[in-house]
C-alpha cells in the first residue's frame, strides 16, 4: 500500500490554453521571475509561442524528440539553466518526452546532481520547481504519472524518475492543441492508453482505484477508435480524459506483457515507446487475443499501417538482445504470467514473437 | 471552465490505518505540535482511539452527528481551538457530517471569522491547516469534495464553503472502517453516490472528466448494491471508491431533481441528506424511471425499508415551505430541466411529489 500523489490542479476543455496566464498568477510574484518553457520542436516554426504569456525574464526552449529523452539530454538542459536565477516554473508543452523532460528538469534544478542520480524509485529528496504540463498528444499518461522515463545509454537502461516530486502541480488539458497531429501519431499515441489499461486489467495485481481509472479510460478509447472519426474535436477531447485517467492508473499498477517486448524493440532498434507498443499489441494474440483482435480493427478501421518484418532475419546475437532486453522487466512479466514467467518466455517463443513484429 | 483541485494523496485499501502516523510525520516537526482529531461520536466508546498515534499535545474532540453540521456548531468547535497554539493538522475520521466539519475547522483556524462568512463559492483567502479525512462511511463524496456543507438557522439555509482550500490534503481510504456500519446506513448513504452520479449524467451541463468519474462511481455502486452481500469486504472497498470518484466528480458537475427536493425535506423537516436522498430518489419515477426502478431493484434486495407517509397531509402553509425549498436550488434544477423548470415544478407538481414520499 502506498500513498498515491494525484496532480494537483488541472484546467479541462477546448481553448484551456488561454488561462495560462491565471495559472502562473501564484508562482510568478515579479517581472523579474522566470518561468522556462520547454516546448516541442515540432512547434518551432507555429503560431504557438505567440499565445504563450512569455515574459522577458522567461526562456523559452525546444526540445529535440527526434529520440526519446536520454539522462545526458536532460542533463545538458539543465546545465544552461544552472547559472541564471532559479526558475519559479518550468511548463512543458509536448508529447510524452517533452512532459517527461519538463518534470525531469524540475526536479534536477532544486537537487543538483545528474539525472542518472534519480533513476529509480523515490530517489528525489526535495520537490522540484513548480511544474505544469501542458500535453499537445495524448495518450502516454506522462501528463498525469509519477515519472519520466530517460534512456541512459551509460548503463544501458531505460528507467524513470519515479517519485512524487515527479508529478506536475498543474495540467492545461486543452484539446485544441492536438488537433494538428498527423493520424499515425494519433493513433499509436492514443493507443499506448488502451495498451496499458488492457495489461494492467489482465495482470494479477489489483488496486481498486486504478482498475476504476483504467476501466473507464479504455472505455473511452473503444469509443473514440471504433468510431468513424477518431480525430473529432469530441474525440480528441475524450482522449484527453483518457490519457490523464490511464496516467492516473499507471501509479498504482503494472503494465504486462505489451510494454516489457515494446522496451525490448525501444532498447535495441531506437523504435519510440507508442509505436513499439503497437507493433508488440499487433502479434498478441496469444495472450491477449479478445484485445488483440480488437486492436486489428481500430488500426484497419482507420486506415493505420504498421511496418512489418522489422524483426525477422535478425542474428542469434540480436535476438538473444532482444530477448534479454525484454526479460529484464520482471514485475510487469510477473504482473502478467506469474512468478515462473521464465519458463513461459523462452528464448524460442520470446524470437518466434519477434519474427512475427 | 474552472481549474480544478484535486485531493493531494491518498492511501487506499484495508489496514490503512495504521499507516497514519506515516502521513503525520510531514506537519509534525516536534512533540509539542499539536494535531486535532475530530471524530464521528458513534466512536465515543469503542476502540477507535486506542488505534490512533494521539500523543499528549494532541486534542480528541468527538463530533456530535446527531443533526447535520451548523455554522454555529463549526464555530463552538473552532472557538475552543483558538486559545492554545494553530494545531499542525486537522484530521477528521467519520461520515460527511464529521468530514465536513473537519474541513471547516481547519480553514477557520487559518481565515478567522465565523463560519457564515465562508458560506458560498471561493471565499476563502488562506490555505487552512493541513487536513486528514478518514471516512468511516462511504457514499457522500465529502472527502473528495471542495466544499463542506452548513446549516444556517440564522439565514435559514444550507450551503457549502465551496474552495479549493476546503480540499483535503490527505485521505486514508480504509475499508475495515465501514465494516460496522448497520445495514440502513451503509444503504442510504451509498445512494448518495448513485444518486448524485445519476442526477449528474442525466443533466445538460456536461463535464468529461466529470462524467468518467461519474460513469464510474455508478458502475461500482451498481456492482455494489445488485449483489447479494452488499456489505462484503470486497464491497466496502468497491464503495470506498466510488464515493470518492463520484465526490471527485461533483465539483465539475451539478445534480438533478433528487438534491433540492432533498433539500427541501432537510431544511423543513431536518431529514438527514443521505435518507432525504432516497426518499426522493424513490418517487422520482416520473422524471428518471429507469434509475427509479433499480432503486426499488436495490431496496428490494437488501430488504431497506424506508419512512412512508412523511409528507402526506400536511398544511398548504408547509406544502408552501417545502416548494420553497426546493426550487430555490436554481442550479441544479436548470441542469435537469432547462431555464424554464418553474413551467414544470409548479406548486402542484412539487406537492404531488412531496405527497407521495
Amino acid at each position: 500500500m502506498r500513498l498515491t500523489k494525484t496532480v494537483g490542479q488541472y484546467l479541462l476543455g477546448p481553448g484551456a490554453l488561454a488561462s495560462l496566464p491565471d495559472l502562473l498568477t501564484e508562482p510568478v510574484r515579479s517581472s523579474q521571475d522566470r518561468v522556462v518553457y520547454l516546448i516541442d520542436h515540432v512547434f518551432r516554426d507555429g503560431g504557438l509561442i505567440a499565445r504563450l504569456p512569455v515574459t522577458p525574464a522567461d526562456l523559452v526552449l525546444y526540445v529535440d524528440t527526434t529520440d526519446e529523452p536520454t539522462t545526458e539530454g536532460i542533463d545538458a538542459i539543465t546545465a544552461g539553466l544552472r547559472d541564471g536565477p532559479l526558475p519559479v516554473a518550468v511548463i512543458g508543452i509536448g508529447g510524452g518526452a517533452t512532459l517527461d523532460s519538463a518534470k525531469a528538469v524540475s526536479n534536477l534544478l532544486t537537487n543538483g546532481g545528474a539525472a542518472a542520480d534519480y533513476q529509480g524509485w523515490d530517489l528525489v529528496p526535495r520537490p522540484g520547481v513548480f511544474k505544469i504540463g501542458i500535453p499537445t498528444l495524448s495518450g502516454t499518461g506522462a501528463e498525469a504519472s509519477r515519472t519520466c522515463v530517460m534512456m541512459n545509454h551509460a548503463r544501458q537502461l531505460k528507467l524513470g524518475m519515479n517519485s512524487d516530486h515527479t508529478v506536475f502541480d498543474r495540467l492545461v488539458l486543452d484539446p485544441d492543441l492536438t488537433a494538428t497531429v498527423p493520424a499515425d501519431q494519433y493513433f499509436f499515441t492514443g493507443m499506448d492508453t488502451y495498451i496499458h489499461c488492457v495489461e494492467s486489467l489482465a495482470g494479477r495485481y489489483r488496486h481498486l482505484m486504478a482498475d476504476s481509472f483504467s476501466r473507464q479510460a479504455l472505455d473511452l478509447t473503444r469509443e473514440i477508435f471504433l468510431s468513424e472519426d477518431m480525430q473529432s474535436a469530441g474525440n480528441r477531447e475524450k482522449l484527453m480524459v483518457a490519457s490523464f485517467l490511464g496516467g492516473s492508473a499507471i501509479g498504482n499498477s503494472y503494465v504486462g506483457l505489451v510494454h516489457p517486448f515494446s522496451a525490448g524493440l525501444s532498447m535495441v532498434f531506437h523504435i519510440h515507446h507508442c509505436l513499439g507498443n503497437c507493433l508488440v499489441m499487433n502479434v498478441m494474440e496469444d495472450f491477449y487475443p479478445r484485445e488483440t483482435a480488437e486492436f486489428h480493427r481500430m488500426r484497419d478501421l482507420h486506415g493505420i499501417r504498421l511496418p512489418r518484418g522489422l524483426c525477422r532475419n535478425l542474428s542469434d546475437a540480436q535476438y538473444r538482445a532482444l530477448f534479454e532486453a525484454t526479460i529484464i522487466h520482471t514485475k510487469p512479466l510477473i504482473n502478467a504470467l506469474g512468478d515462473d514467467f521464465r519458463s513461459i518466455l523462452t528464448l524460442d517463443t520470446v524470437t518466434g514473437i519477434f519474427q512475427r513484429i
